[in-house]
Protein backbone atom coordinates (compact mmCIF):
# COMPACT_ATOMS: atom_id res chain seq x y z
CA UNK A 1 0.00 0.00 0.00
CA UNK A 2 1.22 3.09 -1.02
CA UNK A 3 0.68 5.74 1.59
CA UNK A 4 3.19 8.91 1.21
CA UNK A 5 1.07 11.70 3.04
CA UNK A 6 -2.11 10.70 4.53
CA UNK A 7 -2.45 12.56 7.77
CA UNK A 8 -4.98 10.55 10.01
CA UNK A 9 -6.98 13.16 12.85
CA UNK A 10 -9.32 11.55 15.20
CA UNK A 11 -11.54 12.76 17.57
CA UNK A 12 -13.20 10.97 20.17
CA UNK A 13 -15.66 10.84 23.10
CA UNK A 14 -14.19 10.28 26.50
CA UNK A 15 -13.49 6.85 27.52
CA UNK A 16 -14.36 5.08 23.59
CA UNK A 17 -10.81 4.47 22.98
CA UNK A 18 -9.84 6.89 20.46
CA UNK A 19 -6.24 7.45 21.71
CA UNK A 20 -5.16 3.67 22.19
CA UNK A 21 -7.13 3.18 18.77
CA UNK A 22 -5.03 5.75 17.10
CA UNK A 23 -1.91 4.59 18.04
CA UNK A 24 -2.32 1.04 17.14
CA UNK A 25 -3.28 2.44 13.86
CA UNK A 26 -0.09 4.39 13.33
CA UNK A 27 2.20 1.17 14.66
CA UNK A 28 0.45 -0.96 12.05
CA UNK A 29 1.18 1.60 9.62
CA UNK A 30 4.36 2.74 10.77
CA UNK A 31 4.00 6.13 11.04
CA UNK A 32 3.92 8.65 14.06
CA UNK A 33 1.50 9.30 16.34
CA UNK A 34 1.05 12.63 18.05
CA UNK A 35 -1.21 13.31 21.49
CA UNK A 36 0.49 14.21 24.79
CA UNK A 37 3.32 15.10 22.64
CA UNK A 38 1.65 17.66 20.80
CA UNK A 39 1.14 19.67 24.05
CA UNK A 40 5.26 19.44 24.54
CA UNK A 41 5.89 20.64 21.62
CA UNK A 42 3.55 23.92 22.02
CA UNK A 43 5.27 24.49 25.24
CA UNK A 44 8.39 24.80 23.93
CA UNK A 45 7.12 27.21 20.78
CA UNK A 46 4.74 29.44 23.45
CA UNK A 47 7.44 29.69 26.29
CA UNK A 48 4.00 28.47 28.40
CA UNK A 49 5.30 25.97 30.81
CA UNK A 50 3.57 22.43 30.10
CA UNK A 51 1.64 22.41 33.26
CA UNK A 52 -0.57 25.43 31.94
CA UNK A 53 -1.11 23.63 28.80
CA UNK A 54 -2.23 20.67 29.94
CA UNK A 55 -5.10 22.57 32.00
CA UNK A 56 -5.86 24.83 29.21
CA UNK A 57 -6.20 21.41 26.70
CA UNK A 58 -9.48 21.56 24.66
CA UNK A 59 -11.07 23.72 27.27
CA UNK A 60 -13.10 26.47 25.54
CA UNK A 61 -12.91 29.97 26.61
CA UNK A 62 -16.01 29.49 29.60
CA UNK A 63 -14.25 26.77 30.99
CA UNK A 64 -10.86 28.37 31.15
CA UNK A 65 -12.07 31.46 32.23
CA UNK A 66 -12.73 29.48 35.48
CA UNK A 67 -10.00 27.52 35.69
CA UNK A 68 -7.94 30.85 35.24
CA UNK A 69 -9.57 32.71 38.31
CA UNK A 70 -7.08 30.91 40.61
CA UNK A 71 -4.02 33.01 38.25
CA UNK A 72 -5.78 36.17 39.31
CA UNK A 73 -5.75 37.45 35.94
CA UNK A 74 -8.68 37.16 34.19
CA UNK A 75 -7.69 39.62 31.63
CA UNK A 76 -5.81 37.50 30.06
CA UNK A 77 -8.06 35.12 29.76
CA UNK A 78 -9.32 35.19 25.86
CA UNK A 79 -5.61 35.81 24.31
CA UNK A 80 -4.23 33.30 26.42
CA UNK A 81 -6.59 30.26 25.14
CA UNK A 82 -6.14 31.45 21.87
CA UNK A 83 -2.57 31.68 21.79
CA UNK A 84 -2.31 28.18 23.14
CA UNK A 85 -4.85 27.14 20.22
CA UNK A 86 -2.78 28.94 17.56
CA UNK A 87 0.29 27.27 18.79
CA UNK A 88 -0.89 24.39 18.56
CA UNK A 89 -2.70 24.58 15.08
CA UNK A 90 1.11 25.76 13.85
CA UNK A 91 2.46 22.82 15.36
CA UNK A 92 -0.29 20.56 13.57
CA UNK A 93 0.81 22.12 10.07
CA UNK A 94 4.60 21.79 10.78
CA UNK A 95 3.91 18.22 11.61
CA UNK A 96 1.63 17.46 8.33
CA UNK A 97 3.89 19.11 6.40
CA UNK A 98 6.48 16.38 7.47
CA UNK A 99 4.80 13.36 6.36
CA UNK A 100 1.90 10.84 6.74
CA UNK A 101 0.97 10.57 11.19
CA UNK A 102 -1.53 10.18 12.90
CA UNK A 103 -2.83 13.07 15.49
CA UNK A 104 -5.70 12.75 18.45
CA UNK A 105 -7.59 15.76 19.27
CA UNK A 106 -6.88 19.08 18.74
CA UNK A 107 -9.08 19.98 16.66
CA UNK A 108 -6.33 18.72 13.83
CA UNK A 109 -9.40 17.71 11.37
CA UNK A 110 -10.67 21.50 11.17
CA UNK A 111 -6.81 22.65 11.18
CA UNK A 112 -6.00 20.90 8.29
CA UNK A 113 -9.17 21.28 6.31
CA UNK A 114 -7.01 22.80 3.39
CA UNK A 115 -4.28 19.93 3.91
CA UNK A 116 -4.44 17.52 0.30
CA UNK A 117 -4.67 14.16 2.03
CA UNK A 118 -6.62 14.18 5.31
CA UNK A 119 -8.67 11.17 6.76
CA UNK A 120 -10.76 12.17 9.51
CA UNK A 121 -12.26 9.34 12.12
CA UNK A 122 -14.41 10.08 14.88
CA UNK A 123 -14.35 7.23 17.87
CA UNK A 124 -16.95 7.21 20.18
CA UNK A 125 -19.45 4.81 22.19
CA UNK A 126 -22.13 3.61 24.09
CA UNK A 127 -21.49 5.35 28.05
CA UNK A 128 -21.82 1.48 29.21
CA UNK A 129 -18.74 0.59 27.74
CA UNK A 130 -16.83 3.97 28.54
CA UNK A 131 -17.79 3.91 31.88
CA UNK A 132 -16.09 0.43 32.21
CA UNK A 133 -13.02 1.71 29.92
CA UNK A 134 -12.37 4.76 32.46
CA UNK A 135 -12.91 2.61 35.73
CA UNK A 136 -10.67 -0.18 34.48
CA UNK A 137 -7.86 1.94 32.37
CA UNK A 138 -7.97 5.63 33.28
CA UNK A 139 -6.08 6.62 36.79
CA UNK A 140 -8.29 9.37 38.45
CA UNK A 141 -7.60 8.62 42.68
CA UNK A 142 -10.81 11.58 43.14
CA UNK A 143 -13.25 9.09 41.21
CA UNK A 144 -14.19 6.36 43.22
CA UNK A 145 -18.15 5.47 42.30
CA UNK A 146 -19.30 4.75 38.68
CA UNK A 147 -21.83 7.74 39.22
CA UNK A 148 -18.45 9.63 39.51
CA UNK A 149 -17.26 8.44 36.09
CA UNK A 150 -20.42 8.81 34.61
CA UNK A 151 -20.42 12.67 35.29
CA UNK A 152 -16.53 12.92 34.58
CA UNK A 153 -16.94 11.13 31.47
CA UNK A 154 -20.30 13.50 30.60
CA UNK A 155 -18.12 16.73 31.41
CA UNK A 156 -15.20 15.90 29.64
CA UNK A 157 -17.38 15.29 26.30
CA UNK A 158 -18.73 18.46 26.90
CA UNK A 159 -15.68 20.60 27.47
CA UNK A 160 -14.61 18.52 23.77
CA UNK A 161 -17.58 19.57 22.31
CA UNK A 162 -17.30 23.00 23.20
CA UNK A 163 -13.98 23.62 22.40
CA UNK A 164 -14.10 22.31 19.13
CA UNK A 165 -17.52 23.88 18.62
CA UNK A 166 -15.74 27.19 19.22
CA UNK A 167 -12.27 27.16 17.48
CA UNK A 168 -14.09 25.61 14.43
CA UNK A 169 -17.60 25.75 12.03
CA UNK A 170 -18.45 22.33 12.23
CA UNK A 171 -20.31 20.63 14.84
CA UNK A 172 -18.35 18.26 17.64
CA UNK A 173 -19.73 14.60 16.52
CA UNK A 174 -21.75 15.38 13.14
CA UNK A 175 -21.03 12.10 10.92
CA UNK A 176 -20.61 14.46 7.78
CA UNK A 177 -17.78 16.23 9.38
CA UNK A 178 -15.98 12.86 9.38
CA UNK A 179 -14.86 10.26 6.85
CA UNK A 180 -15.51 7.50 8.92
CA UNK A 181 -17.39 7.31 12.76
CA UNK A 182 -16.86 4.10 14.28
CA UNK A 183 -18.66 2.66 17.66
CA UNK A 184 -15.54 1.24 19.26
CA UNK A 185 -18.27 -0.29 22.10
CA UNK A 186 -18.95 -2.90 18.69
CA UNK A 187 -15.82 -3.88 18.18
CA UNK A 188 -13.72 -3.01 20.42
CA UNK A 189 -10.03 -1.61 20.28
CA UNK A 190 -8.73 -3.92 18.03
CA UNK A 191 -11.80 -4.78 15.71
CA UNK A 192 -12.12 -1.42 15.12
CA UNK A 193 -8.81 -0.89 14.23
CA UNK A 194 -9.06 -3.42 11.56
CA UNK A 195 -11.74 -1.56 10.20
CA UNK A 196 -10.47 1.10 10.18
CA UNK A 197 -6.89 -0.20 8.60
CA UNK A 198 -9.63 -1.58 5.70
CA UNK A 199 -10.85 1.78 5.04
CA UNK A 200 -7.21 3.05 4.73
CA UNK A 201 -6.45 0.55 2.40
CA UNK A 202 -9.41 1.55 0.36
CA UNK A 203 -8.58 5.20 0.39
CA UNK A 204 -4.80 4.86 -0.74
CA UNK A 205 -6.22 2.50 -3.47
CA UNK A 206 -8.72 4.48 -4.34
CA UNK A 207 -5.96 7.51 -5.02
CA UNK A 208 -3.72 5.05 -6.97
CA UNK A 209 -6.49 4.62 -9.47
CA UNK B 1 -19.38 -16.00 8.71
CA UNK B 2 -22.04 -16.65 11.53
CA UNK B 3 -25.36 -14.33 10.30
CA UNK B 4 -28.43 -15.50 11.88
CA UNK B 5 -30.62 -12.54 13.01
CA UNK B 6 -28.67 -9.32 12.43
CA UNK B 7 -30.97 -6.50 11.14
CA UNK B 8 -28.58 -3.63 9.08
CA UNK B 9 -30.26 -0.76 9.02
CA UNK B 10 -29.23 2.25 6.42
CA UNK B 11 -29.82 5.71 6.89
CA UNK B 12 -28.62 8.14 4.51
CA UNK B 13 -28.18 11.79 2.54
CA UNK B 14 -29.63 12.31 -0.63
CA UNK B 15 -27.46 11.81 -3.48
CA UNK B 16 -25.04 9.75 -0.88
CA UNK B 17 -25.72 6.28 -2.33
CA UNK B 18 -26.62 5.04 0.48
CA UNK B 19 -29.67 2.85 -1.31
CA UNK B 20 -27.47 0.84 -3.73
CA UNK B 21 -24.82 0.37 -1.23
CA UNK B 22 -27.50 -1.08 1.07
CA UNK B 23 -28.61 -3.22 -1.76
CA UNK B 24 -25.52 -4.37 -2.78
CA UNK B 25 -24.59 -5.20 0.99
CA UNK B 26 -27.53 -7.45 0.99
CA UNK B 27 -26.51 -8.97 -2.21
CA UNK B 28 -23.03 -10.26 -0.99
CA UNK B 29 -24.85 -11.27 2.50
CA UNK B 30 -27.54 -13.33 0.66
CA UNK B 31 -29.94 -11.69 2.84
CA UNK B 32 -33.30 -9.60 1.79
CA UNK B 33 -33.17 -5.70 0.71
CA UNK B 34 -35.95 -3.55 1.63
CA UNK B 35 -36.40 0.10 0.74
CA UNK B 36 -39.44 0.76 -1.84
CA UNK B 37 -40.93 -2.47 -1.16
CA UNK B 38 -41.80 -1.30 2.30
CA UNK B 39 -44.20 1.27 0.81
CA UNK B 40 -45.77 -1.40 -1.05
CA UNK B 41 -46.11 -4.05 1.89
CA UNK B 42 -47.75 -0.34 3.95
CA UNK B 43 -49.92 0.65 1.50
CA UNK B 44 -51.74 -3.21 2.05
CA UNK B 45 -51.55 -2.67 5.67
CA UNK B 46 -53.28 0.75 5.72
CA UNK B 47 -55.77 0.30 2.54
CA UNK B 48 -54.51 3.88 1.72
CA UNK B 49 -52.79 4.10 -2.15
CA UNK B 50 -49.32 3.56 -2.72
CA UNK B 51 -49.04 7.19 -4.53
CA UNK B 52 -50.72 8.98 -1.63
CA UNK B 53 -47.78 6.78 0.35
CA UNK B 54 -44.93 7.77 -2.09
CA UNK B 55 -45.84 11.19 -1.21
CA UNK B 56 -46.20 11.15 2.85
CA UNK B 57 -43.16 9.53 2.72
CA UNK B 58 -40.29 11.10 5.02
CA UNK B 59 -42.17 14.31 5.24
CA UNK B 60 -42.66 15.38 8.72
CA UNK B 61 -45.80 16.92 9.64
CA UNK B 62 -45.03 20.13 8.38
CA UNK B 63 -44.48 19.15 5.00
CA UNK B 64 -46.69 16.83 5.06
CA UNK B 65 -49.64 19.55 5.39
CA UNK B 66 -48.79 21.69 2.62
CA UNK B 67 -48.66 18.49 0.62
CA UNK B 68 -51.84 17.77 1.95
CA UNK B 69 -53.72 21.01 1.46
CA UNK B 70 -54.74 20.21 -2.43
CA UNK B 71 -56.81 17.51 -0.32
CA UNK B 72 -58.69 19.87 1.37
CA UNK B 73 -58.77 17.41 4.32
CA UNK B 74 -56.21 19.47 7.00
CA UNK B 75 -58.06 17.96 9.72
CA UNK B 76 -56.72 14.58 8.92
CA UNK B 77 -53.01 16.03 8.85
CA UNK B 78 -51.95 14.70 11.70
CA UNK B 79 -53.32 11.15 11.85
CA UNK B 80 -53.29 10.24 8.34
CA UNK B 81 -48.95 10.87 8.83
CA UNK B 82 -48.82 9.10 12.04
CA UNK B 83 -50.75 6.04 10.64
CA UNK B 84 -48.14 5.80 8.16
CA UNK B 85 -45.11 5.86 10.33
CA UNK B 86 -47.25 3.50 12.88
CA UNK B 87 -48.15 1.12 9.91
CA UNK B 88 -44.52 1.44 8.67
CA UNK B 89 -42.89 0.42 12.04
CA UNK B 90 -45.37 -2.30 12.27
CA UNK B 91 -44.07 -3.58 9.16
CA UNK B 92 -40.51 -3.41 9.88
CA UNK B 93 -40.78 -5.15 13.31
CA UNK B 94 -42.49 -8.12 10.94
CA UNK B 95 -39.81 -8.06 8.62
CA UNK B 96 -36.77 -8.17 11.31
CA UNK B 97 -39.01 -10.43 13.14
CA UNK B 98 -38.49 -13.14 9.86
CA UNK B 99 -34.88 -12.73 9.88
CA UNK B 100 -31.40 -10.75 8.77
CA UNK B 101 -32.16 -8.71 6.31
CA UNK B 102 -30.94 -4.54 5.22
CA UNK B 103 -33.55 -2.31 5.50
CA UNK B 104 -33.32 1.66 4.07
CA UNK B 105 -34.92 4.69 5.67
CA UNK B 106 -37.86 5.25 7.84
CA UNK B 107 -36.28 5.60 10.67
CA UNK B 108 -35.91 1.48 10.98
CA UNK B 109 -32.92 2.39 13.53
CA UNK B 110 -34.85 4.23 16.09
CA UNK B 111 -38.04 1.49 15.22
CA UNK B 112 -35.44 -1.07 16.00
CA UNK B 113 -33.97 0.51 18.98
CA UNK B 114 -34.97 -2.74 21.07
CA UNK B 115 -34.00 -5.15 18.66
CA UNK B 116 -30.88 -7.60 19.58
CA UNK B 117 -29.19 -7.45 16.84
CA UNK B 118 -29.26 -4.34 15.17
CA UNK B 119 -26.66 -3.13 13.01
CA UNK B 120 -27.00 1.30 12.25
CA UNK B 121 -25.37 2.59 9.21
CA UNK B 122 -25.44 6.43 8.62
CA UNK B 123 -23.86 7.29 4.83
CA UNK B 124 -23.23 10.48 3.57
CA UNK B 125 -20.80 12.68 0.94
CA UNK B 126 -19.58 15.96 0.42
CA UNK B 127 -22.27 17.41 -1.68
CA UNK B 128 -20.26 17.44 -4.86
CA UNK B 129 -20.23 13.98 -5.32
CA UNK B 130 -23.70 13.78 -4.78
CA UNK B 131 -24.59 16.91 -7.23
CA UNK B 132 -22.92 14.34 -9.70
CA UNK B 133 -24.39 11.32 -8.71
CA UNK B 134 -28.44 13.10 -8.88
CA UNK B 135 -27.76 14.57 -12.56
CA UNK B 136 -25.76 11.21 -13.26
CA UNK B 137 -28.15 8.10 -12.40
CA UNK B 138 -31.53 9.78 -10.96
CA UNK B 139 -33.97 10.84 -13.03
CA UNK B 140 -36.02 13.95 -11.92
CA UNK B 141 -37.36 15.58 -15.37
CA UNK B 142 -37.93 19.11 -14.01
CA UNK B 143 -34.54 19.65 -12.76
CA UNK B 144 -32.14 20.68 -15.70
CA UNK B 145 -29.57 22.33 -14.04
CA UNK B 146 -26.94 22.11 -11.67
CA UNK B 147 -27.40 24.74 -9.10
CA UNK B 148 -31.51 23.41 -9.49
CA UNK B 149 -30.04 20.02 -8.50
CA UNK B 150 -28.08 21.43 -5.43
CA UNK B 151 -31.43 22.70 -4.06
CA UNK B 152 -33.62 19.59 -4.42
CA UNK B 153 -30.52 17.68 -2.57
CA UNK B 154 -30.63 19.97 0.35
CA UNK B 155 -34.20 20.32 0.46
CA UNK B 156 -34.10 16.32 0.43
CA UNK B 157 -32.00 16.26 3.49
CA UNK B 158 -34.10 18.51 5.07
CA UNK B 159 -37.52 16.80 5.02
CA UNK B 160 -35.31 13.64 6.23
CA UNK B 161 -33.85 15.49 8.77
CA UNK B 162 -36.87 16.96 10.07
CA UNK B 163 -39.02 13.56 9.47
CA UNK B 164 -36.14 11.44 11.82
CA UNK B 165 -36.18 13.89 14.36
CA UNK B 166 -39.62 14.41 14.43
CA UNK B 167 -40.42 10.53 14.56
CA UNK B 168 -37.52 9.76 17.28
CA UNK B 169 -35.59 11.17 20.62
CA UNK B 170 -32.53 11.27 17.99
CA UNK B 171 -30.75 13.44 15.78
CA UNK B 172 -30.21 12.62 12.29
CA UNK B 173 -26.41 12.39 11.13
CA UNK B 174 -25.23 12.40 14.63
CA UNK B 175 -22.04 10.04 14.56
CA UNK B 176 -23.27 8.21 18.21
CA UNK B 177 -26.78 7.40 16.74
CA UNK B 178 -24.93 5.13 14.51
CA UNK B 179 -22.63 1.90 14.65
CA UNK B 180 -20.83 2.96 11.68
CA UNK B 181 -20.43 6.27 9.37
CA UNK B 182 -19.19 6.25 6.28
CA UNK B 183 -18.23 8.80 3.41
CA UNK B 184 -19.23 7.27 0.28
CA UNK B 185 -17.04 10.29 -1.71
CA UNK B 186 -14.38 9.17 -0.30
CA UNK B 187 -14.33 4.99 -1.74
CA UNK B 188 -17.85 5.48 -3.64
CA UNK B 189 -19.97 2.57 -3.96
CA UNK B 190 -18.03 -0.26 -4.12
CA UNK B 191 -15.13 0.75 -1.55
CA UNK B 192 -17.87 1.42 0.54
CA UNK B 193 -19.89 -1.78 0.54
CA UNK B 194 -16.27 -3.38 0.94
CA UNK B 195 -15.61 -1.35 4.44
CA UNK B 196 -19.04 -1.94 5.76
CA UNK B 197 -18.79 -6.24 4.50
CA UNK B 198 -15.46 -5.72 7.13
CA UNK B 199 -17.52 -3.97 9.72
CA UNK B 200 -20.20 -6.62 9.47
CA UNK B 201 -17.71 -9.77 9.62
CA UNK B 202 -15.89 -8.32 12.56
CA UNK B 203 -19.30 -7.66 14.28
CA UNK B 204 -20.60 -11.00 13.39
CA UNK B 205 -17.23 -12.48 14.76
CA UNK B 206 -17.35 -10.60 18.00
CA UNK B 207 -20.51 -12.09 18.57
CA UNK B 208 -19.48 -15.65 18.30
CA UNK B 209 -16.43 -14.53 21.41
Amino acid sequence: MKFDDTIITISREYGSGGRIIGQKLAERLGIPFYDHELITLAAKETGMSEEFLKNTEERANHSLRFSLSYLGNLSYTMPLNDQVFIAQSKIIHDIADKGPCVIVGRCADYVLKDHKHCLNVFVHANLDYRMYRAIKHYDFPEQKTVEKTKEMILKIDKQRETYYNYYTDHVWGKASNYHICLDSSQLHIDGTVDVLMKFVEEFENKRED
